[in-house]
């Protein structure tokens, strides 16, 4: 799967776990609510200094984001 | 610190565990040396998929490369 999928997949679940709307996540990261809609749904080759924001968004560290089997594999 | 110095920084232990020049890197990750120069000294906003092609060159997966306190805090 693409890294960028695997990224807007990981996005939704914290969001959707928070209760948060992407509005809502997009307003606490301080960043365009179209961009956040586009990383969630892998269309964006985010940058790691908005994807830093998007995690603290999250309430979560960028090891606890990175800590799953969906980033275990290489490219593709 | 900066996410992109963490990045850097964590290339650069991978890198040097590996004992590759940052050009043999570079060549194997096929992305530009200027360039991995530039991420690994922290001056680059890198984004995700040329950050995956590097972590891949360095024979690594996403979620070791970021398994690691650096990557615990918050933004700063």
């Amino acid at each position: 799967m693409d890294i960028r999928k695997k990224i807007g997949l990981r996005i939704k679940e914290y969001r959707t776990n928070l209760k948060l709307t992407q509005e809502a996540l997009a307003f606490k990261a301080e960043i365009d609510k179209t961009y956040v809609n586009e990383v969630e749904n892998g269309k964006r080759n985010v940058s790691v200094i908005n994807l830093e924001k998007i995690i603290c968004a999250l309430d979560a560290t960028i090891r606890d984001f990175f800590d799953s089997e969906v980033f275990e594999g290489g490219i593709n």
